[in-house]
This record gives C-alpha cells, structure tokens and sequence, in this order.
C-alpha cells in the first residue's frame, strides 16, 4: 500500500513535438503530477516493423520524465494493432452480431481469440518486459486499455467459432448434457455434437437464452485468457516494484466479461472514472458514479484502487455536452480519493490535434498555457495533500452492510430483461437497463449514510455483515441459499427484491413456488406477477402512499408480515401484498416485490435501518460519507458534498462540491 | 361439425419428466379439458437421424392420455428443423432483406424453397401419416406452426431467386407482358429476361411497386404451395375421421401469404388467439381481436372455427407485460366461443423451464399444484357447458352487412402506405398499419350490434347483403365494379373509403377522375387530396364538427349528395365535400373521404343505419353480439362484457366480462 | 443571356401512348409551356442493346413537340443504367456504408468509378452527342439527375478502393506526409503504404476525421472527374448555341459533392426546387427554400439559373403530405423566377401511371384533363410576362452583405458535429443539421431585407462587401485570415460564429487560444464552452433577455466590447460574455459565441445593421425582396409575400402569396 496519494496524467508525447517533452515535465511538477501513464495505443510506434522493436521514443521519455522527478506507467499497446498486423491477418477483425466485419481504424476492433494476434501480443509483451523490467523509474504496468469497452465484448469470428466449440466440450463433457443444461428439446433444436454455431443476431425469433448465458461466459473467459497472458508475460520478468493492473471502463456490470476474473491475477482494481462524457447535458448521477467505484473496489480485498483516466476537461468523440464548473471536477477528484483511490490520473495532460478524439480536451489551453482548471487542480493538491495522503495510508473499516450480486443473473437479465425498466439502451452495444436498476438498491444505503460494501455473492463472507440487500438474485444455488438461511437464524437481515429465485444455477425454471429455495426463508410464496414496463402503480406503506414501477410481485404471505400493499383501483390486485418481513431465528428477510420511487425508498428503508439501529442519517441529497482507520488507529469520516448547494451533516457545514473530514 | 364444445391445451411431453404424464392428464380430464395438441417442434426427436423414425415417446404420450379418455391433434413439426438437416444443407436459412442469412436455431428459419427441406418434409410427412393414420385418438392436424410469422413471409435466398424468374415466366409469359404491367419504363429498368433479381431493400430510392406486389404474391404461392405438399401427403392417408388445419398468427392480413389461399385445402380455419402478448401494458382493443376471428372465419363458409392456441397466462420473449385477472382470461376463452370456436386449446398446460419461451407461462404453478386460473378454467366449462355447446351446435344467422377486403390492394399499401396513419412498425418485420386503420371501418357495426361479415371480394355473394363497406378498394377489377353497380341499383348499400379505385389490377393508375371505375356509382370526383398523416383536420356533418385524420379526399359532386364538408380554416380547401352520398336504381353509395375519430364514426354512422333500418344499437364501449341459430331451429344471441363495467344490453345485465345468451 | 423567361415541363414520352404527344404539344403551347425536358432515365431505350442506339423515339418527340414550338432538353440518362449493362457487370452497384450492395433497380445505384459504367458512358454520350448535337430544336443539355442524392454521395467498392488509394497517393506523395496530416499516431494507425482502407461504417469507436474528410473530398472528386467526361464529350461536338448544366437536389451543401466543382464547366447553374416533398406536413421554411436557390446561384457569378424540376403537384415515393393550394405553388414560381429563375421546368406533366412515382403527380388530371393548376400555371405565364421577362433579362445589383461558408468545414461538421444542434438525420443518407443551422445566419438578412450574397470563400471577392458573414469556418487558411484583416481595417464589418478557427485547413487543431487566427481580429480569446445540445439558456443583450441554444461559448474580452453576456443562474459561465464587437482599423468584428432564437436574432442583427446604415426593413415573417438593374438601367425590386396573409412592404400592399415590384 502507498504511503501516500500520488497524482498522474495520461501522457501521449507521441502525439506533440518532442521539443515540449522536458517543459512539460517541469510543469507537471509543480503542478503536483508525480507520474505518466505512457505508451498506450503505441504498437506501431515500438514495433514498426514487425519483429523489429524501437523503444527509442519511449526511453527518451523516460529519461527527461525521470529527471524531473516523475514516474513512469506503461500502458500496453493492444488495444489497436500496427497496420502490419492488420495486413499479415486480415481477419483479425472482429465479426460483429449480424455477421459483419468491424474494420481497423477503430480501437477495440481486433478479436482475442485470433492466433495471429496472441502470437504477436506473447512478443511484444516479451518484448516490452524485457526493455522495461528493471526500469526503477517504471512504477507500474496498465495491461490493454478499457477491456469489452464499445461492443467489444462479442464476436462472431472463425477462431471464435471454434474456441467456442472447443469451450462447450470442455464444460458439458458430453452433448446430451450440453442438450439437457440448455434445454434444446424446446423447438427442437437438439445437437449431436459440439459443432454449434455461434450465436448470431437472428431475425425474428430469439435464441436459447441458456446459450447466450454460455456465450457471454465464453467471450468472458476470452478476454480473461488473453489478458491472463499478458499479466503472465509481466509477472514472469518484472522486478517486485512494479505493480500490474488494468483500467476498467464504467458501467461494466452487464457487459460479457466478468471484471472480477478479468482482474483476479492484478494487484489492485484499476478504472477510468468519467462522470460526464459526450453529449450528455448533466453528469450522471452522483451516487451511480459512486455505486462504479464501489462495486470495482469490491472486486479486491483492499481499500485502495487506481483512477487510471479521470475526467478533467470536455470530452467527447463526435459531440460534447455539459460543461463542469471546476471546483465541480476538483469535487470529482476528491470524491474518488475519498472512496479509495490512491492513485489517480487526469485523462489527458494535452489535447490530440488530430485524430478520433480531437474533442477529447486535455488540462492545458490550445496556446500551451496553463487552464484555469490545472490552476486549480494544483492548488488542490498543496491544499489537500494532507487529506489526500491521510486517506491513502489508511484502512477501511469493514461496513456492516452490504449489496451483493450476481454476475449469471445480471447476464440473463441483459437479454430476458423482463420489464422495459431493465432495459436502456445507451447506444448500439450498451444495454445498461440492469446497472440503472441497480443503483435504485444502492440508493437508500448512500442517502442514509450506511457504510456499504459491494459484493459478487461468491466473495460474500457473510458473518461480516448485519445486512445484505441481495437483489436480482434470480439463478440460485440452493447451498448459498442454505448459508443465507443460517446466517439469518443467527441474525442477519436479509433483502431479497422481485424475480429472486425464479431459476436454477444453469437457468433452469424452479419447480417450486416463487421465490423458489427462499420461499420458506421469505415466508412467503408468488403465483402471479405483472411487468409495469414505463407504467407506474401505487403501494400503501401504513397510511402513506408511494409510486413504484418496473415490476409487481403479488405476494402470499405464509410465515411474513406484510408491509406495503399495492394501492391502485384500476389494478385486479389493488390491496395484495407488495412487500413483506419475515423473522426467522434472530433475523430477518425482507421481500421487496416492486421497484419504489425516491421518496418511497427513503420511508421504507428509513424503517429497515432505524429497527436495525444502522443509525440513519439524512442530510439530503448530494452528500455521502465513508468511514476509515488511519494508521494511528484512528477513526474518520470523509464527507462529500456532490452538490451545488451549501449543506450540513455531521455537524459539518460543506460548501458547494467541498470534502470535509470528520475526526 | 362438431355438436359439442370441445377444450383442450398445448402439451409438449418432451419438455417435462414423464413421470408427470399420467397425471397431467388426469388432471386435465377433471378439468374439462379433452385435447392435447403435441408433437410442435419435435422434428428431432420422431427423426433423430436422417431417414431414421421414432414414434415411442408420443405413441406412450397418446396411449397414456387416451386411456384418461383425453383425444390428441398432432402438429407437423416442421416450424423448425432438425440440426442434421440444416447441417446437411446449411443453405437452407433465409436470406432476410439485407442478402444476411438467418441463423439455425429460431423458429421458421428455414426457407419453404429449399429442395432439401421439401425433399425432408415430404419423407417426414409420410412417415408421420403412415405412423398415425389410422389412430382412432388422434382427431386431427395442426399442419406447421404460424406460417408466415416473425419475418418469415420473406425469403431471398437462392432458390427463391431461381423459383421466383420461373414464376414470372409463368404468369407473364413473355418479358414484354411483364415489363408493360410493371411499367418498369419508369427509371429505364425494362427487363431483356426474367432473370431478375429478388427486390432485396435497397438503398435511398425505392423498388418498383408491382415488382413488390408480384414479390407479395410469389411468397404467398410459395408458402401454400409447401403447406399444400404436406396437406396432401397426410389427406391422402388419413382416415376421414382425422382432419386437418392450420394455426394462424394475428394479425396477418397484411402479411405477404395469403391465408385464404393458404388455407383452402382445410377443413376449416384454425387460428391462435393472443389478446395480449409480451410487452404490452394492456390488451389489444377488443374489437381488433374480434375482427381478426372474423376475418379469418370469414375465409371459409362456416360458422365455426378452431383456436389452436389460446391466451391462457402471460406470454414474453424476452419482455413481460400485462397481467389480465382470471375473470378476462375466461372472458377471453367465452369470447373465441362466442364468435366461433367450436375447438379451443390454451396456450399451455406447464411453462417451458428452459428455452425461448421461459416466459411463457403455463396454466400450472411452478410447483406443478393448479393455479386459481385452472381451477376458474375448469369450473367456467362446468358452468358454461351447456351454452359452449349450444353455440359449437349452432349454426349462423348470415348478416345482412358485410365488410370486404382485398388483398392485393392491402398488399400495395403496405409499401406504398400514402399516409403515416397506414404505417405503424410493433417491430422489424411487422408493418401493421392497415391492420389499425382497418379496425376503424369495422368499429361502427361491432358498437351498434350490426351483424357483418368479413370477406375477401372474391368471395362476396353480394345478394346475400343490405349493406357493403368496401374500404380501401385500391386496385379495381372492372368485372367486379359493374356487379357492385347491378347490386346497388338493385337496393344495395354500399361505403367506399378514399383511395377507392385508384389503380387498376395490375396496378397501373387509372386514367379516370377518381374514384375511377366507382365516380359514376358514387356521383361524385376527386381531382385534389391532402395526405394528413399524423395531423388532425375536422369535418361538419350538419351542425356537427368531428375530428378527422390520416387523409383528406375532396369531393366534387355530381349526383352525390354532399353529407360533410371540412371545417378548418387553416385548410385551402375549408368547406369543401369530405363525404357524400349517391343515389342509384333503389341504393345508395356512401363515399368518405377522410378517417373519421371516434365519436364521427358513430355519428355517421348510426344515420347510415338508421336509414337502412339495420336498427343499430348503442351500450357503449365493451359490448359485442353475435347471432345463431340453434339445431331446434331457434335464434338467440350471445352478448359478451368485455369491459371490467356493470353494462345493460339487449335488455340484459351483464356484470364485468360476463357473457349472456338472450333468445 | 436570355432575353425572356422561358417555362417548360419535364416530360417523359415513353411512359404514355404514342398518341398523346401531339395533343400534349399543343396543350403546353397553349399553357405558356415552351420547352420540354425528354430522355432522363432513358438509356434502355436509346441503346437496347450493347452497343446498338436507336433514337427513332425521341426523334420523333423532337419532331413532333418542335412543329408545335416547342424547344427540347436533353438529360443525359446514365442516373440509372440498363439492365444488359448491370448484368454485363454486376459489380458496378455501389457498397453502403456497411460494406453490403446495393441493388440495381433503384436509381443513382451505380458507382461512378466502376469502369465498365465509364466506358459505357462515353460510348453512350458520343452517340447522344453525335445525334442530337446539330438539332435545333435541342436548346441545351442536363447532365445526368441529382448527382449525390439519396446517399450515392458515398460508395465503397472494389474500385472506389483502388482510385481512393491512386487519390491518396497523389495528394500526399508520401506516406509520411499522410500519415503526419491525418496524425494517424493517434490510436496507433500509422500507415505503411497507401494501401488504406475505405472507411466503412465501424462498430463502436470512430473513423480518423481526417481521413473522413478526406473521403469526402474523394469522393466530390470522383463525381466531378465523372461529370466532367460526360461534359467534355458533349462540349466537344455540339453547336455553340445549345447549352449544358445539370439538375442539383436540395438540400447539398453537406453533401460529400462539392457543388461549385461538379458545376463549374456548366453554362450556369441548373436547380431542382422542392419546398415540399413525400411525406412533410407542411412546406419547408420560406427562408431556406431561398437560401437554397442563393447558395447555387453564388457558385456562378451570374443574377439567373434554371429550375429543372419546379414542384407542382404532390410528390412522394412511399408517402404523401402537404397540398398547397394553387395561388401557393403559383407563388414558389414567383419566388424561382424573382430569385433569378430564368427558365422553369415543373416536374411534371403527367403522372406516371407506373413505377416508383406512381405518388409523384403532375399537372394534368388523371382523366388527361386539365387540372385547376395547369389553368392558373398558365394565366400565370400570361399575367406576369412582363414581370417574368423583365426579371429574366436584369442584371443583378450587387449586394452589399455577403454569407460565406467553407465546404471543408461544413464536412468537419457533418461527422463531428459537435452539438446535436447540427445533427438532423432526415433519414438515413441525409444529415442535415449544418443545413438547419446555417439558415439561422441568413434569417436576419431575409428578414431585414438586407440583400446578401451566398458564397463559398474561395470566390469571395472581399472589396465588394461592407458586411461578411462568416459562420462556422472551423478549418483556417491563415492567408484568408490576413486578408480579411486587411479588409476589415479598411472598413469591412465581419461577423463570426462559435467554433470559429478551432483547426488549420488540414482540421489539425491550432495551438493558439480560440478563435484561433482570429483572435487578435475579434479582440476575445476563449477557453472554455459547453455544448447546449438541445437544451436552452439565456442572454442579456442591454436590458433584454434572450434564449439561445446549440453552443455556448465563454468570451475572454480583450480588445472587445462585450455585446451579451450569458444570464442563467444555473449556469457557472452566467455573467460572462456570450457576444462581443471589436474595432479594427475603420471596420468591426462580431463574434457571437452561441445561436440566437429568433426575437434575438432580430434584435441583435437590427443593431448591427443600423450601425452600420444597412436600412433594415421590417414587415414581419413571409416578406422576401430582391434588386435589380433592367436592361434600361432602371433598378427595381422584386417583393414576395410567402404567407397566407396580406402584408404590407416598402408601401405596397401584397395580398396572400403575391409577387409586386417596386421601381
């Protein structure tokens, strides 16, 4: 772990004349920048021709860096390939959904499972190791850039075509089981060997949805092998000082990789941390920029991660949007320190004056002089240092809260998303209904001011925790339902949310009343269910009543009381049971069967928290805390006020976008 | 015909234990159900190798549900293949509009063309037939499943390409002939062979529309010309106690397969009946429903038809919506009753667990115990018996009204649509915009409890009518002008729409005054017309002003009498004729020139009927009727509720969907 | 220069019986209609065979239409090719975007760069030539149809790869230089050779823009080379006194055709003229149906142009709309011929009874009578004679206000839009946005009164101007800047607009403050803006509270006075200078960092014209005028009333949709 914060940006000498090199190593000195992240998107530049390596540029930088003081991360190049590359193998492009070739010229473009390009990557990576290993002044590896970002996380090519086939007999052994776990009897598509088609966008009628399941888990396995070879390469030359990682592009819970695998072998979570882009006319909301880290924070066992790319000025490929004020980015800057980054780089230190991210604007003017903006962000670093560095060298302490999830679930979701409130589509490749849904769980845990950790169920170590709120559960393995079970009885409250429990781990339909294995642990059972979609209802909570949309289980209580019922005369099941509570031995299940809106979140969760003495704290929106031990073993709370208003809480007042520490 | 009514479920053994057979269908017979239709889908598993049969798990399946006195109707499962046959000929998936091959592994993929499927479906056939044939359980066939659905009403793959030239050779002859009824002058594509290509979608500008239409046409005689194959191959072996039909998809009139054509060789009309599916957040109008099991009972001359499938519980791909309450599901079932179903089976006794219709559900709970549903069902047939068998009994009382289509003119607009009102996409292969507006000239007879048949031309017996409407007449047979004449002169009523008689068969424009061949009949003629599109205008009939939309005709009177002229002062053409009527020998022509709104229609036309003494009735919205006669030689009327409202009618309560016979 | 306003009608023989020609001759005579446009679209008729032409039809047309008076022009008929050439090589469609084929059938689906069509065009051209170039009955020639509409501006085929290479090779000579101007270092593309792709559709991330701009610029050329061959073979042969042009769609200034280049061997400039068309509600804006006709007409330094194809009657493909009345299509003839319309063609006599344009109506009824309109078309040739003719034969007075754009920087905009403000999809091939935008800089002349020339910078003649507008010029020669300078110092009033100077000419990104070369001239530098998409804000001119949109801008002042200031509280930029005015010399320079409203525009622009002693007139919305100098160098103005409302102008009184001069 760092001792302290360390600022960086992402630097292309590349792209400007190298005459700019050493003055800008001495500004970013006294700007308070202590590294680069170089050599990104390079290939051709180190490997000209290939076989033949050049590291000239790159060490030139190196050194003048190095000189001032500042320390060097090296990106690896391959996320575009050298135009001999794309000429040796001209099908290394990846095959898109409806059989289509992409074409080269866009980054992203290259298929993982393309021999000619692990081929080349196993030498440059070697390469690379080699000329950087005993480096002192690199301090660091980034492995590709922005792994299964923009539609990449498919691909229909031949060489996955039989990767994939490949992939089918090693988990199904035989055909008949691949048949029986996929349940291709229905509409008869029953196969007799592995040689089975990629699944291709069709027209008309869907695919075996068990299929794209195992799809999305082999375009994960995919990408995870072939990052696994360059972690690999790295690990097996550089010395101990260099640190390995990756930078993960946000959302990413619904896209086919799975991050945590992708990153199991890293030293720590890496991300790009964008909260506005493109032609987007606000930011996001806050706490979904909140809900990114934290879910990628708790892909690892630490406290700490790395920002690799962080927004500072406008940024867009074809057309831009919002304009943050500055003391709005250096906010954004304090909060991603504030929830565990300990590294963090400004994307980027100077404008492309060509090229596809021409839009992409760097931290100094267009004359080379300095923005208003690195003004500021230096003088948040002299002013903040200590805060900064305060939290970098501390530890968390452990919330007694947690959301988990589960990756299988998210990806049936991505396809049968059920209700239209699971789906928006961003763009052409980025379906993000489910992360949206998401943060509606997430949300009550930030606005009460509840530590919470964010978890995929099989990291789940669930004595740590009073509560887990445990939604979109729906492919359940009976045994992690018995350990859930347990804890309860000792005490733990447990919330489940709608479509908990409806299939098996391989997405077979439960043969037992919903919500299938917790149906006895919910104390309830569900028989019948509308989709809302866009369309909204109404539930009772005592006396009050709130909207909820998305989805409306109609409960049976058994054993659970009932806390809310739908309220709506237009509906046939106006007064059923919406929202029920269970007590089995010391603890708790709660069966949330609706999506509430804000105000009817805040009042139900209110309740759960105050019974479970949380403590709940309300200070409006906007504001956000987190709690750590310092390495004098002492306790403080960070607080963030995200908004443009002044706020109190904690007996604090925050100024517009301001941080403040609690002791 | 059938003297009793007879109920029964979509069974698929193959996707369950058969353990639960025997109890399924026991079950089954203590609910009042008596049919299973099975075999759907199961291609793979009665040929798991070429030329190679096993009937032992549906011959065990019918033994079991014979003996608890349960009748079985065999579906040809030839809706999608087995995998060695698309392995042996993967050429066998449809080109879509694009030249981009289907994929394996969706239904109706497979292309109707393609020798080696046909070559398949007659060896499958035969040996279905002569397995079957003289199994007295087995009470009929369900020959393939929704032909035409999903896209598949198209194909441009290679043997289409080769089938289509020849059959354009057929029907023109000499490339003169095609290229004088084509026109294809325009834009200088005069054809020197009929090597011609499929009118795959191009690019900016548009195709030749009677290339389209010809298009329309040839897939239709492609589709019916193999469905035909495998009606005849079973006809030829079944004894006569076994019939044989179709299940049709809604809505399907503007479908490229002609179903009149498709299902001529039947022994009556078979159809599946949706209210609601997917992602829907409420039902379709009731009356479109209506008019789709008029329509399609009005392909053949008889009372009575079959739902092969039937809304039981939600149905969705990938996408859920509404939940109707078991009282409308039974209401549903009393309807399809009501006006014909002498033979009704829900869509499906168990859900799928696996598979592309995970979210179809069944008429079972998950944990195999009844739903409340199964028990409304059954208790309904134990309570409705008597009148389900009256009615499957009884014969029709012909209408005096009848309301005729024609097919080709709806196939021009489907492309040529003239108005966006004509255009309405649910997805990317269903353009249904004629569908809707066509509701809007059934709607009047269906409020005001006038009988009316639904006809395609060719199949109008015109003396049988008081009162035709023939809405949407685009492409004009002379012949069939000069009966209309004769039959109006005669005291006939006839209602034309705008855009009557614009062309003539071949789709050539008419070098007549509009309405063409009808301004003489009609009194009046149109030189000018507004396309409205999306926007509103109004129209006054006497003191009256009514919105209208999609199209604006301006009359010229000649004879006619003008009956509503526009309203708007934003329009040039403010106070001009709209609608008009003619006399002629003891009839009358009804012209409208614009699309009438709700409260319009039925003020217009509740004159109309007023003054054809059709004594039209008004119970507002909900309330439809139907009229029989019964084997004592007795009339009564079948009045069905299909609001969640008390209403009156015909003297008769009827509590929220309800049904009620008056004699 | 004519001495008199010719009409005449695109007329297509072969689409009708022989045996109206002579009728139709007499009737145009007798309607005022003097030239027919014949033989677009008709190669499959003059050369049926390879090889073998036969002019026997339009001979006799010539023959026929020359007895009656009336003068022929000829299309050349290569916007669609015949079938024995498509199947001669079917390779000569062009590729979409996506890399898939369009099909023969269409028009405008053959690739100007497949040789085969080239050969095949010259042969056919020298033919057409040789026949017809001694007729004296032939007046003049069009070349081709609407080069570029309909997305035929792009292709991707075998051939447009080999010449894009051949293309790139001659520009840049070397790779390097290539690849140093596109700074394909970025991303990593560094070509090698010239062997570069074509630049496809991709999937996720974009194109290098420079190589899109480039593309672009391609592309233009390769319809010019193509155009200009047919241009040269008939230059070659025909008589002096038939002329050539060709027929340019609207709206084309973002299309990949540089306009000015394909026409500049033409005798003038040749227009199609639509002001509304398929399926639009209601007509374009007045203003950008002028602007239109002003931006063609500036590529020639001549006051007249042809209309080839003047809208008459409702045209559509698939869909109709808008029905003006007669006095309003009448009124669009006033404004061609006063906008300097010297000949007129109304597209068209009679509809075609077949093929795509079965919707697109002419002027003659179905019944072959005579429309309404075809009577007041012609007792409009007799009414306005005069008027018309004395137009025809003027010289036009040279504005003293110009609006100059830059193609290159209009290209920029198409693809890196920016803001969705200049992102308008009209449908899949034409994006529109600049379009849209760019009329906003021309309303305030229109509406003012105030006359304007349309230029392309490269023809600016800078002395002749007191007030250039110059929005949106992105990509700065620095040579063009200075000269600017020099004429603002002398006295000239420049306006500039957001994004002003943000690149060089080859769109690398200037590193100086913005507006670049302009800074020092406008007196502002600027370093930060928000894109405002299709959300609003405010300024405050003086005391006046204005919306704007699109952009906004943040004005440093530095020699400049600031003119607006934003004024939204929401806003962290609310207070700083959205417009600014900066002397320089005897001249002043506008710069206006964000789009106005209307009521803004007007008051901003009234301000700067009174400044400036302009003598803005005012008579509200629908007003338009024109000066010019008659033969007996009397000036005189030409005033339109767009609207249905009587107006009163420059003390004329105009009736609803009126023409009146003023002396």
């Amino acid at each position: 772990m760092s001792k302290s914060f360390k600022a960086g940006v992402a630097y292309y000498p590349e792209q400007w004349d190298k005459t700019l090199w050493k003055d800008d190593a001495i500004r970013m000195k006294k700007s308070g920048i202590e590294m680069i992240r170089i050599m990104e998107f390079a290939w051709c530049l180190i490997e000209p021709v290939e076989g033949k390596f050049d590291f000239s540029l790159f060490d030139e930088v190196v050194d003048i860096f190095s000189r001032e003081g500042i320390k060097v991360v090296l990106g690896t190049p391959t996320a575009t390939i050298p135009y001999w590359l794309f000429k040796k193998d001209p099908s290394c492009v990846q095959i898109n959904s409806k059989g289509l070739p992409k074409q080269w010229g866009g980054r992203r473009s290259v298929c993982v499972n393309n021999p000619t390009f692990i081929e080349a990557t196993i030498r440059l990576l070697n390469a690379i190791a080699d000329h950087y290993k005993d480096n002192t002044n690199i301090i660091g590896w980034q492995l590709d850039n922005e792994i299964g970002h923009e539609g990449s996380d498919r691909c229909f090519c031949k060489n996955c075509q039989q990767k994939w086939n490949l992939w089918l007999q090693n988990k199904y052994g035989s055909i008949d089981n691949l048949n029986k776990t996929w349940g291709t009897i229905f509409w008869g598509t029953t196969y007799h060997s592995f040689d089975i088609p990629l699944p291709l966008e069709t027209y008309g009628a869907a695919h075996n949805p068990s299929m794209l399941l195992d799809y999305s888990r082999f375009m994960s396995d995919s990408f995870v092998n072939y990052l696994n070879i360059q972690h690999d390469i790295l690990r097996g030359k550089i010395n101990k000082n260099q640190w390995i990682a990756t930078d993960v592009f946000m959302p990413s819970l619904s896209n086919n990789i799975d991050i945590k695998q992708l990153t199991s072998l890293h030293d720590f979570i890496g991300l790009n941390n964008y909260p506005v882009w493109g032609d987007q006319d606000e930011p996001l909301p806050y706490y979904f920029t909140t809900l990114n880290m934290l879910y990628l924070k708790g892909l690892k066992d630490k406290p700490h991660f790395t920002v690799f790319e962080q927004f500072s000025s406008m940024q867009g490929h074809n057309c831009l949007g919002y304009l943050p004020p500055e003391k709005q980015v250096i906010s954004w800057t304090d909060k991603a320190v504030a929830f565990g980054a300990e590294r963090l780089f400004y994307f980027r230190w100077r404008t492309a004056p060509f090229g596809q991210e021409q839009l992409c604007y760097g931290i100094l003017n267009n004359d080379n002089s300095d923005t208003d903006l690195l003004k500021a962000i230096s003088n948040n670093f002299i002013e903040k240092k200590e805060v900064y560095d305060r939290i970098a060298s501390s530890s968390s302490i452990k919330p007694k809260s947690c959301i988990a999830y589960h990756k299988d679930s998210i990806r049936i979701l991505s396809h049968q998303y059920e209700t239209k409130a699971l789906y928006y589509a961003m763009n052409d490749y980025l379906q993000v209904g489910f992360e949206f849904e998401f943060t509606r769980w997430y949300a009550p845990f930030s606005i009460f001011q509840i530590p919470v950790d964010i978890k995929p169920i099989e990291d789940l170590n669930l004595s740590d925790y009073k509560i887990i709120s445990l939604p979109f559960y729906l492919l359940c393995d009976v045994e992690f339902v018995k350990k859930l079970e347990d804890w309860v009885k000792s005490g733990g409250v447990l919330i489940l949310s709608w479509r908990t429990g409806i299939r098996n781990k391989d997405n077979i339909a439960i043969n037992l009343k919903l919500p299938g294995y917790f149906s006895k642990l919910a104390g309830i059972n569900i028989d019948r269910f509308e989709s809302l979609n866009n369309t909204k209802t109404h539930i009772k909570i005592g006396l009050f009543r709130f909207k909820v949309e998305a989805w409306a289980d109609i409960l049976n209580p058994v054993t659970a009381k009932v806390i809310a019922r739908y309220s709506d005369k237009k509906k046939h099941y106006n007064g059923s049971a919406a929202i029920s509570v269970n007590n089995s031995g010391k603890g708790k299940v709660y069966y949330i069967g609706t999506s509430l809106s804000t105000i009817g979140l805040l009042f139900l969760y209110h309740k759960i928290f105050r019974k479970e003495k949380m403590k709940p704290k309300f200070y409006g929106e906007g504001i956000e805390s987190i709690d750590y031990l310092d390495k004098n073993n002492k306790t403080f709370k960070v607080i963030i006020n995200n908004s443009n208003k002044n706020k109190r809480a904690f007996g604090k007042k925050l100024t517009p976008y301001s941080i403040k520490i609690k002791e």
